[in-house]
């Protein structure tokens, strides 16, 4: 990637295929883009407060100058306990009233809140309307913006309604990843950890090597590394795009992750922060079945601590109730776990194990932090 | 069709394709066509309480043989007016707290309002689960069980949200055609009229001949009739499965239809009641521009008399309304309506009219009916 260059990164998926946009200046073009899609009717922006103050007026401008008229725009309020079907009807209300047609186009503007709720209003919309992702958190643009995946949440849990919707295209501006927390930043840099460890050594090489302008947020950088993991993505939904196995790759980590998001009440970890502990206890169960060699958890962890991750279980946290809520996870059947362990660095594999094997390889992480703590 | 057999529909939609069997006894068989649908996960049976008393009890006995376990069972209300996100939401509830998995079918036991909604639902929980419809009105089994359109309505209007999802299999048991009301029976006859005076003669002269044993609901004569009107609308779909343009065809007499409804608040008609008045409309349109004879009409007109439905306009409606209703009707593009016109019985066009055209028809059918009131 050249310095100010976007990369396009095309999504092979028949006739629901599109391309991801990245570059470190690309707001500012999102109108001509959406433009290209060609037959156009109305926009509707779905932001949120936060984003909208941020972004707002130069993506409206844009889009503005691409449709027939200035996008209707629909704040949704900022935090995944919005992620529900409440918001989804504010959604529709804002679109229905603004005349929403099958040639109109709803932009999600904003993270993963936003695209996931947005994109399930675009799939739903008069049975489907097209969808473009604008994401400005680098968990959306190197995971939640790719792949079709849309939904809300319910009492019972995350994600459990939804749609798969692809976009017709993605938006990604890293200069947008500047105004991030560093907790939010962070939780996106495990995604592409995840990228690099399972799928690509030279990213993963690439991020131990520069993880010093990673953290200063060199946007050139990240826009190399959100193309890189968006590629990487790509290839998997494309092989699989309606998650019937190859896909589940992209869960590694992902299992200790929920359950100890869940265990502790979804408040104390972002998802990519637990995933980050998700994927040391996946690296950890791989070393003791022995899949992969005792080089692979250090190396993981020494990298996730540079990046500012916590790489371990606190000890205060219950292992009896995540090995629990491991047991409830919806990858369960009959007592063993589909589970994604690794080969090496940049290599996985899917194995179905016994709860007893994650269990221990959990109480291992615990031990290693109670003689820490 | 030979007396108490079953025909099977082929819905041929790559690897969305799905069976449709139609017979005149086939409650009892639901089980065994629901577990011949491979890996079975839990059951949840939607219906409304007029149908769970009228055949739930025979519904539940036969999936209880087919699953692991008994059926968990939701009833939501009965009426149009129920047709709305909030009752999704308690399907949500009901399958979540039942544990739906991947490999959970929904099976819709009811008319149209059920097959809609529990549609949907079986669309977007875990981005989709399987459905099996069991259609207990004609209109649910000539034309809203077959084609994969579900959804709900809002405040804006009717079924402005949903999805396509083509059912996994279809039970069309023509038994259950006996406890309609003679109103809801001869809704669904205007849809069956309307695949024979758009696609098939053969079905249209049928109707014309047997108007008697149709009104006196011989369950043979019914299961050939609804295994013929299926199989029109499965070929549609085959060749357009998402609406981009053929399935219009399917949507004859329904511009008119739709607006005498809207003017009349959906109080005073049945769509298909509406539909009939609606086909009146798009023949005598047809003739005016000249794409079918003078004979087409009144032989319409005759058909729909016998089967006990109005086919004109009543002198109180306000045309003017009407006439803007159809204006407002999604279809209409820039003055323009994509309108489904007769060639002869039997054959159709889609041709683009203007609104003017159209209000002539309307005014003519008018002036008709006020002679004779």
């Amino acid at each position: 990637v050249k310095a100010g260059a976007t990369t396009e990164i095309r999504v092979a998926l028949q006739e629901r295929s599109y391309s991801i946009h990245v570059g470190s200046d690309l707001l500012a073009e999102a109108g001509e883009l959406v433009a290209a899609l060609g037959r156009l009717g109305s926009i509707l922006l779905v932001t949120n407060p936060t984003v909208r103050a941020l972004y707002g007026d130069v993506v409206v401008t844009a889009l503005a100058a691409a449709g027939r008229a200035a996008p209707a725009v629909v704040e949704i309020p900022d935090g995944e306990q919005y992620k529900t079907v409440a918001t989804l009807e504010r959604i529709y209300d804002a679109a229905l009233d603004a005349g929403v047609d099958r040639s109109s186009v709803v932009v999600a503007l904003g993270g993963g809140v936003v695209g996931d709720v947005a994109g399930f209003a675009a799939a739903t919309l008069l049975r489907g309307v097209r969808l473009v992702m604008v994401p400005t958190t680098l968990l959306a643009q190197v995971d939640s913006s790719v792949g079709g995946k849309t939904g809300v949440n319910r009492p019972q849990g995350k994600n459990l309604v939804g749609a798969f919707h692809q976009p017709s295209l993605v938006v990604a501006d890293t200069k947008t990843l500047a105004t991030l927390s560093d907790r939010e930043y962070g939780a996106g840099l495990a995604e592409v950890v995840k990228y690099g460890v399972t799928l690509d050594e030279a990213l993963f090489e690439l991020l131990e090597r520069r993880s010093g302008e990673i953290l200063a947020r060199d946007p050139e950088l990240l826009a190399e590394i959100v193309a890189r993991s968006a590629r990487l993505k790509a290839d998997v939904v494309e092989r699989d795009e309606r998650e019937g196995g190859l896909r589940r790759i992209l869960n590694f980590g992902h299992t200790v992750g929920h359950a100890l998001e869940q265990v502790t009440g979804y408040t104390r970890y972002l998802h990519g922060e637990a995933v980050a502990i998700g994927m040391v206890a996946a690296a950890e169960l791989s070393q003791r079945i022995g899949t992969c060699g005792e080089d692979v958890v250090p190396r993981l962890v020494r990298l996730l601590d540079r990046l500012g991750l916590q790489a371990s279980l606190p000890g205060d946290v219950d292992l009896d109730a995540v090995a629990r809520a491991v047991a409830l996870d919806k990858k369960v059947e009959r007592g063993r776990v589909a589970f994604i362990v690794l080969d090496g660095v940049g290599r996985c594999a899917e194995r179905t194990l016994t709860l007893a094997e994650v269990g221990a390889a959990l109480a291992g992480m615990i031990g290693t932090e109670a003689t820490a703590t």
